[in-house]
């Protein structure tokens, strides 16, 4: 039979594919991958609209116990597992569907929305972003984002920054905090940041500040990720315009 | 009133989200863009399960007339503009919100997938890709997607071709034709290349080749891409491997 990865996208129970709703209903089993990303509506909304019984998935199930628990039960019936954003970009579940596949399971993948194109939406031309990077809790000895800033600045590029979370702990990185480690890290702090609330909401906040200001700026809606951008085109300077 | 920005997604008329179908349901008028991308289904099969009329914008109409066909009825009344993909992905709609900002007509952007992160199913990650680039028809003088290859290349980094395409006359470039340029503009003819077609399909075709054997391997699903990877990852190669 055949296991399912179906992306929820960014906001609420609403924001899955007809696609992806009409597969979940061939399922017997539902996993919500439930550990890189949240959704702004409970477990309990996705079920009433759905009509089946989630199983939340943490770490531990998908990396340690996903063959027992979602890969051979898809050996005899449907199973959907259900992933914050598109199933393969913020995070990778390539492994699930690799593992899948060794036990001869069909996967089907189904997309939908994700922070890296929904990014989209300030204004910044997605051509024209380098490679993207994550800046974890635990940073006191990373330069990773750091490196990244500085080979994207000097090929003129925007460097889009997602920032660690922890769901099952309500755990979430601010900008605030981003902005701090960027500055303790060394980047000049007058340079100029994109701070990016609730994306993909209906209410998202777009904030553009010097670095130094972006630390103590408020913003109240998660996930949260910043940018900082590279060489503007005149209709990119004209779109953060419109957010001031 | 409200100008909703809707994407649709990337294959048939089952790739909006419920968000995105509630949206046009309010809608007295729905366009859709219809230059940048297309459907695997008719135009008929969106307007049959939508419940509406649905007017085709070509490249005239939105970059020329979107203020007068399109944003002035959204001062008075709900307006759809559907767009093929996630709104601000692959091509950019920055403009026509701009311009509805300026008529104080508000804008609701309804996020879905796009190939910028469908493509993650390929199995490279998304974070390790650089500066995305195009194949235009018109290539002979065209060197940006070479020296983006480059660039990325130096990094390490995977390179995402998008390649052109002009719907309305049912024209795409095929990954062979890609292949071609890459080749006569002098890029290594025994790189390994990712061709990629109908990915968000559910029956992605996705090939592993040399720059000069996908020259001629046929690929029947458009729209197409190609990759050409960078470093790789234990697991990016086990999962480029599963499509052998």
């Amino acid at each position: 039979m055949t296991l399912y990865l179906i992306g929820l996208g960014l906001y609420d129970e609403k924001d899955i594919t007809l696609r992806g709703l009409e597969a979940i209903k061939k399922c017997s089993q539902v996993f919500l991958e439930y550990y890189t990303s949240r959704l702004a509506c409970d477990v309990e909304k996705l079920e009433e609209l759905y009509g089946v019984k989630i199983k939340i998935a943490d770490r531990d199930l998908v990396e340690k116990k996903a063959e027992k628990e979602i890969i051979e039960p898809a050996i005899d019936g449907n199973v959907a597992f259900l992933i914050i954003g598109d199933p393969f970009a913020a995070t990778t579940h390539i492994d699930i569907r690799l593992r899948a596949k060794e036990h001869d399971v069909d996967v089907v993948v189904i997309h939908t929305s994700s922070i890296i194109t929904a990014i989209g939406e300030v204004g910044l031309e997605l051509y024209k972003y380098g490679k993207i990077t994550s800046i974890p809790f635990e940073n006191d000895n990373i330069t990773t984002p750091i490196n990244v800033l500085k080979a994207n600045q000097e090929a003129g590029l925007h460097t889009l920054f997602l920032l660690d979370l922890d769901p099952l702990k309500n755990k979430f990185m601010s900008i605030g905090e981003a902005a701090t480690y960027l500055k303790r890290k060394g980047v000049d702090e007058n340079i100029l940041c994109i701070g990016c609330a609730g994306i993909g909401s209906q209410k998202a906040q777009v904030k553009i500040r010097k670095l130094k200001d972006m630390v103590n700026e408020p913003f109240t809606r998660y996930p949260q990720c910043m940018i900082i951008p590279g060489n503007l085109h005149f209709m990119e300077e004209e779109a953060l315009e419109s957010w001031r």
